[in-house]
C-alpha cells in the first residue's frame, strides 16, 4: 500500500487559531492523531514554566504538532504546484515524499514529556530517543498505523526526525534553520503570549522557499523575508523564551526535583502515589508505558502531594512552584562572577539553604551562524538561490544578517529568594544581612560595592 | 483604609492576548492574584471538554478572571471620564465604588473547580457558594487581603457577586445580560478557539454603555452594537458551547463519575490516591481545603488511575475520556422521543450497558428575552437610553431583536457508541442489530423507519 | 487556444491586506489587470461618500475586483479538490469552467464610474451595460485579451455577469445571495473601516459551499456559518452602508450635480474644463472613451472648479462636499411624513433653497427572503444540502433566519442644514424660525409638537 | 483662554482601523479637523506611488495625521498617570503641555502636497515651510482656531514642528528617533499594505517610554521593545518604502514633470486647465491658496490631459504613469557604475530618449546611529534609563543595535524600459541592441560581460 491509497475523498479539518484550518487529506493522519500517544500531547504544555509568566500561553504540544504538520503540508503543496520534479536528478520536488514528510512533521515531538527540559536534566531521559522508540517499537499504536504504508515506513519516518533520511529536502523541511517546526512555534507562541515578536511574514517565506538537489533554499528575491524571520526568532528568544521569571520558575522546579531525588534515593518507600509514578525514573529504569503515563497534570499532582511532605525544603519548593512565587534575579558577568560565593554565603546566613534557593542560569542565543565543520551539532547555514540558479550564503548578501552573524546575545542570571531584597522585614535580626546583600546590587546587576 | 490608599504609583501590567495588556493600579489586586486560591485557577480550563473539540482553546479560568477585571476597569474609567457623579442622586458613577467592583470582577469565579458543570451534577457542589466562602471565610488568603480595606469589605465583594449589593450599577457591571463576564468570555473563547463568532464590537459597546440610577444602560445610538453583541453571543452558543462532540465528551465524563460514585459507595476503601481525593465528595462532606486541592490535573490523574480499575465500564470510560473517543449523536424531537427506549434496547443487545453508554442532552438558548416576573431566576432585559434621557426596552426599537426575542434555538441529541454505525464489523453476530439501529437514522436525525 | 494554455509555470502574487496574497496562475489574468481600463479602477473609491465617515475606508474598486477574483479562485480550487465532476450529468464541478469564472469575477465591476450611485441617478448611465460594452466591444484592450481564448469568450464572460450563462454554478459563484462579490466586499469594507461587523467566518463558508446540478448550495452542517454571513451582511448595511452622515454627503453630491445640470442646460458654454468633461453626460450622449476618462479625481477637480462658479448654490454645495460639511438628519415615519412640507417651508424661510438644502432618503434592507416568483428581480433563496443529498431552504431549518426572514430593517431620514439646530445664532432674526423648527424634533425623530 | 477650557464633557471618537478609536477630548481638535486645510489631506495619499505596488495602501494623510495625534494623546495620558510633574525642575511631565503637543501632532503634515517628494524635487517647494505658513498666517482657518487659545499659540505649535520649542519632551514626542509620527506610519502603512513588518510592539513601547528633563527616554527594561521598533522600521524601509517598482513609478513621475516643465517654460500658454493649475509652480511664484488647490486628483487629472498633449515623450510618460507601466531595474555598484553611459547609449539607439527613459536612484538607510555633532541634520540617538535613573545610549547595551549601528543597507538601481529585456520583439532591427544590452545583466545586476 502507499500513503496515497488512503487519501480522503473530502478533506477533513481542525479549527486552529493560528492557521484558521488544518487540513487532513489522508486517513493515516487522522488515525495517528487519534492514538492515545498523540492525544497525550494535549496534557503537555508547549511552553512549560513560561505559561506562568505569559498567562495566555497555556497551549499544549498537541496544537504545535498539528501546526508543524500543516506548514509541511503547505510546503509540499507549494513545491508540487511550482517545483514538481520531472526527472530523478532535476533537484525538484517528488511528491511521493509527501507521506513520510507529513508523518514525520506530525510526530516529531511525540516523545516529549512534561516540563521536558528540567525533567531530562534531572532524570537523564531523552525525548528524541523516546520519539524514535514510539515510532518504531511494535507495541505502539503509532507504529501499527504507520506500518499500513509498509513495514519499512516507521523507520523512514524516524530517520527523517533523526536527520538520516536520504532525501535532504524532507529532512530540512522538518529540521533546519528555517523549518516547519520553528515556523510553527514562533507563530503559535506569539499568538498565545499575545506578543507580536514571533509574527514574522510566514506567507512570504512560504512563497520564496524552494527545493534544490541538496535540500531547501530560498529565492534571493525573498531575502528580506528571511531576514525578518531571523530577527523575529531572535526577539522571541530574548523576550519570551529567556524571560527571567520563567527561568526562575524552572530553577525552582529543577531544585524541587533534585531535592525529591535525594530524599527518595535514601528512602525507597513506594507506597505514596508520587513514589509509584516517579520511582522508575529515580531508579533510571523505566518502560515506555511508565513514561507515557506522565503528563503536566500528573507531575503537578505529585508536587501538590509534596506540599505536605515532611521535609521543609521539598514542601516549601512545592508551594513556591504551584503558587508561583518566583525567585528574584540579577545579572552578572565574568568580572562579577567571583562575588557569587559571597552572595550565596549571605543567603545561607539569612536562613536559606543556598544549594536549593539559589541558582545561576545563562541564556545565550546565536542569531545566525554560518557552517562550522568543527562543531559536532553544527547549525546549518541558510542558502539563497540567485536568478541564475547559483546559491549564495545569506550573510554574504545581507548586510543585516552579516552584522549579527556570530554575535552572541543573552545574559547570565543569579537567582535568589526575594526576601533578600526586603526593605523592612519583621525579623530584625536579618536586616543587616539583607543590607549587605543589597550593597552588591545596582541596576539589577551584581557589582563590586 | 480605603482601596485607593494602596494605589500604585506606577501601573503594573499583565500581557494578555485579548486586550494586549491588563492594567493593575492597586496593590490589593496584585496581592489577590498572588494568592494560592487565585493561582489555582491556572489549573482549571475555562472550557472543560470543549477544549477537546477546539484544540486551541486550552486556556484557563485564570486569564478569564483577569479579563473580567480588565473590562470592569475600563468601564470604571469610561464612567469616571464621562459620567462622573456630582451629587448622590444624579444616577451617575461614583468612583468610590471602583474598589468593590474590581475585586468582585476579579474574584467572581474563584470558587470554580475542575469540569465544574459535570462535577457539580454528580457531587452536588455549588461553585457560587464556594466563591462566597472563599471570599468571606477568615482562613482564606483572599479574605485577609480584602480585609485590609475594611472588615466589611469581603462581605461587600461577595454581595456584588450574589447580586445583593445595593448599588445596581456595580452588580450589573459584573452580572447582567451584557456584563464584563460575558464580554470577556465571548472574546476570549473566540480568540482561543480561532473562530470569529464571539468577536463582537467590544470597543463600541464600551463606548455606548452608561450608568443610570437603577443600573447600567446603553445609549440608543449604539443599538446596533448591542444587537451585534446579542447575535455574537448566540453564535458562540450554537457553534462552540453546544458543539455535539463536546457535549458527548461531557456525557462520558458524567457517566464515568457516576460509575465511580456507585463503585466507591459500595467499597469505602481509602487506600488509593483516587479515593483519598474524591471520598469527601462521594460522602458529601468536604472542607474548603479539600475542594481547593482539586484541579484538572488532579482529576485527569485520577481518571488515568481508573484505566486499570477492575471494572470494565469504569476503565473503558476512563480510556474513552482520556484518549478522546467521543460518542456519536443524532437529533430527535418530541415526535421521535418515543423511539429512544427501542434504540437503547438495541444498544444494550449489542453489548453496551445502555445506562453508561447512551445519553440524552438538550442545548437550548434563548437569544434574548424581556423581563418575566413569573420566572424565579429571570433574565433581565436590556434598556437603551434615548437622547431625552428616557429608557426604552431593546426589542421595542430593534426589529432584529424583536424578531428573535423569545425564540428558542438549539437541539436535543441522543448519544451512543459509534460502533452502532459500523458498516462492516468483524463480529458478524451484531451486524443485524447495527442495521436495525441504522434504519432509525436519516440525515443525522432519529426517524420512524 | 484554451484558458489553460497560458497557465504560468510559477504563480504570481499580489500582496493583499484581506487575503495576504492574491494568486495569479494565468497570463491572461495578468494581462487583464494591466489594461488601462482595469488600472482606472485604482482611481474609483469602493465606498464613495462613506469614506468621508469612515476615514480608513479609502480603498478603491481595484482591490475589490482582485478580491472577488481571489475568492472565486479559491472556490474553484475547493470544488476541484472535493467535488470534481466525472460525468457530464453528475452535478459536480467541471474545471474547464474555471477560465470564464475567473475572468467574470475579475471584470464584474469594470464598468463602474466615480460616485456610481449618484452619478447614475443624475446622468442615467448604467454601469452594468458599460461593463458588457467594455468586455464585448472590439476596441477595448480587455476584449482583445479575452479573445486570445476564443472569439466567443468575451461574450461568455459578459453572459456570466448578466446571469445568462448556461452553467448556473458559475453564475451563482459571482452573483447570488452568497457570492464572491458580497463575500469580498463585506470582508474588505470591514477591514478598511476598522469595524468587525463584516468579518464573518469566510474560511468556514468556503468549506461548506458546494456545487449541485442547478448551482451553488451549502452543506447543512455549515448552516451556522451561513447564518453568521447573513447577520454579518445585515450589520454592515445597518452600521456602515446606511450611515446617516454618508447618506447626507451623498445627498449633497446629488443636489450639486442636479444644480450643475440645470445651470449647464441653460448655458452650453464648453470652454471650461468642467463642461468639457461633463457635457457629453449632460447631453446624454457619450462615448466609451469619455466615460472611461472619468474618475474620482476628475470629478473632485470639477467640484473644486465649482467652488468659484458664479452661482451661490452650486459654489456653496461644492464647498460643503469637498470640505465635508454634512447635512443633519432626523428620522420620520408614515405618521410624521405629512410634516415635511412644513419643515421645508421653515428651512426656506431661514434662507436655504429647500430644493437643494433638504432631502429625504430611505435605507431599508431585507435580511433574507425566500423566492418570490412575482418579483421581477427576485432575490434567490439559499439552499442547504442534507446528508442524503436533498436540498432544504435555509429558513425552513434555521430558527434564526426564519425569525428575520421577510422582516424589513432600516429607516427614513430627512436631511437639512445644521444651522437649523443652532441654539444661539448671531442673526437674531432667524432665532424664532429655528426654535419652531426644533419643536418638531425629539429624540432625533420628527414629532407632532 | 486655555486649551482645556474647551474640554468636551463627553469624548468624541473617530473609528480607525489601526487603533480602533481615535479619541477627541477638546473642541479645538474637532474644529481643526473640520477646516478645509485639514480635509484636503483626504485627497493626498500617504504613500504616493507605493500604492501602485501595494494596492491595499491607498490611505491618505488624513488618517495618518489623526493617528499621530492619537499616539501623542496616549503618551500624554501615560505620562500624566505615571510621571506627573510636581515641581518645575523634576524632569517629569507637565500636563499643561498637552494642548501644544496635540495640536502639533495633528498638524505636523498639514503642508504636505500631492506626490510630495517628487513635486518638491521639480518645483522646489518645501512642505515644512508651508506647514509653518498654514499654522501662523492669519488668513488660514487653522490659525484662527489656534488663536482661540492665545495669540501666541499658533507660533508655539509651529515651533514644536520646527524643533525650536523649549520643552524638548514635546518636541521629541512629535519628532525624534521614536516619535508619534514614525510610530503611526509604521503601523498604518503595515496595516494597509498587508505586511507584518511595521507591526512592532506599539503597546509595549508606549509602556516603557518616559519623560526626563531633556526629552524622552525609555526604561531599560523595555530595551527589547525598542530594538523591535528599530528592526521593524528597517524592514519597512527595505521591503516597502524602497520597493523598486515604486521607485520606478516615481522616476516616471519625475521625468514627466520635468518634461512638462521644459515644454511649458518655452510656451507660456495659460489657456489649458493643466497650465492654469501648474503655471504658478513652473514660474516659482505661488500663493498659499494655489498650493492648497492641489491634490492627488488634480495632478492625476492634469496627467490625464497630457495623454493627448502634442509631445510624444510627455504623452507617453503620462500613459505609463496612469496605466502603471513601470520601468525595469537592475542593481549596480561602484565597480559597474562606469557601464551606465554605455547602457544609456544602447537604450537611446533602441529609440528611447535616455534622458527621460532611464534613471538612477539609490535607497540607503542607516538602521541606527549615535549622535554625530558634525552632521547638520543629525539623527538623535536613543537613550535608555537605568533603574538608578542614569541614562545609557542604546547601542552601548544592546548587542543587536550595536551590531547594526552605522551600517548602511539599501542599494543603487538603474531604471530602463522593459522593452530592452525583450526576447523576441517584432521589430527585428532592434534585436541585436537588446541582446547586447542583456549581456550586461546577470542576476538582476549590471556586470562586466
Amino acid at each position: 500500500m502507499s500513503f496515497n491509497d488512503e487519501r480522503l475523498e473530502k478533506e477533513k479539518v481542525f479549527r486552529d487559531p493560528v492557521y484558521k484550518y488544518i487540513y487532513i487529506e489522508n486517513q493515516i493522519i487522522i488515525d495517528l492523531i487519534n492514538t492515545p500517544e498523540f492525544q497525550r500531547l494535549r496534557r503537555v504544555k508547549q511552553l512549560g514554566t513560561a505559561s506562568l509568566v505569559f498567562h495566555g500561553a497555556e497551549h499544549s504540544r498537541f496544537g504545535h504538532c498539528l501546526g508543524v504538520y500543516e506548514i509541511t503540508r503547505r510546503i509540499c503543496n507549494y513545491f508540487q504546484r511550482n517545483y514538481s520534479s520531472t526527472s530523478p536528478e532535476d533537484g525538484l520536488w517528488n511528491d511521493e515524499e509527501r507521506g513520510v514528510a507529513l508523518c514525520a512533521a506530525l510526530l516529531h515531538d511525540i516523545g516529549h514529556g512534561p516540563y521536558s527540559h528540567t525533567f531530562e536534566h534531572i532524570f537523564h531521559t531523552n525525548h528524541e530517543e523516546i520519539t524514535t522508540k514510539i515510532i518504531t517499537s511494535s507495541d505502539s499504536n503509532i507504529n501499527k498505523i504507520l506500518k499500513r504504508v509498509s513495514d519499512d515506513f516507521p523507520k523512514q519516518v524516524a530517520s527523517v526526525i533523526d536527520h538520516s533520511y536520504p532525501n535532504k529536502q524532507v529532512v530540512q523541511m522538518i529540521s533546519s534553520q528555517i523549518d516547519a517546526d520553528r515556523m510553527d512555534y514562533l507563530q503559535r507562541d506569539s499568538y498565545y503570549t499575545g506578543t507580536s515578536y514571533g509574527n514574522f511574514d510566514l506567507e512570504r517565506v512560504l512563497r520564496v522557499i524552494r527545493p534544490y538537489k541538496d535540500g531547501i533554499t530560498f529565492e534571493i528575491s525573498g531575502m528580506h523575508a528571511v531576514e525578518d524571520y531571523i530577527l523575529s526568532r531572535l526577539q522571541m528568544y530574548l523576550q519570551i523564551y529567556f524571560h527571567p521569571a520563567s527561568r526562575s520558575m524552572e530553577e525552582i522546579l529543577d531544585h524541587m526535583l533534585e531535592r525529591a531525588h535525594n530524599l527518595y534515593s535514601s528512602n525507597q518507600d513506594e507506597s505514596s502515589f508520587a513514589s509509584k509514578m516517579l520511582m522508575p525514573f529515580f531508579n533510571n529504569s523505566f518502560t515506555l508505558k511508565e513514561y507515557l503515563a506522565l503528563d503536566d497534570g500528573v507531575l503537578n499532582t505529585i508536587f501538590a502531594q509534596w506540599r505536605d511532605y515532611p521535609d521543609d525544603i521539598l514542601s516549601d519548593l512545592a508551594n513556591r512552584f504551584l503558587d508561583r512565587k518566583p525567585l528574584k534575579s540579577v545579572s552578572y558577568d565574568d568580572t562579577t562572577k567571583n562575588l557569587l560565593p559571597k552572595l550565596r554565603e549571605l543567603i545561607q546566613t539569612a536562613g536559606f539553604n543556598s544549594e536549593y534557593y539559589t541558582a545561576t542560569n545563562d541564556s545565550y542565543n546565536l542569531p545566525y551562524d554560518t557552517y562550522d565543520p568543527q562543531e559536532a551539532n553544527s547549525k546549518t547555514q541558510i542558502e539563497l538561490m540567485q536568478p541564475n540558479g547559483e546559491l549564495v550564503e545569506l550573510s554574504e548578501v545581507s548586510t543585516l544578517v552579516a552584522s549579527i552573524s556570530g554575535k552572541i546575545v543573552g545574559n547570565q542570571k543569579f537567582f535568589f529568594p526575594k526576601e533578600m531584597l526586603s526593605a523592612d522585614q519583621n525579623i530584625e535580626i536579618f536586616q543587616p544581612i539583607y543590607e549587605e546583600f543589597q550593597s552588591y546590587i545596582n541596576n539589577d546587576e551584581i557589582i563590586n560595592p
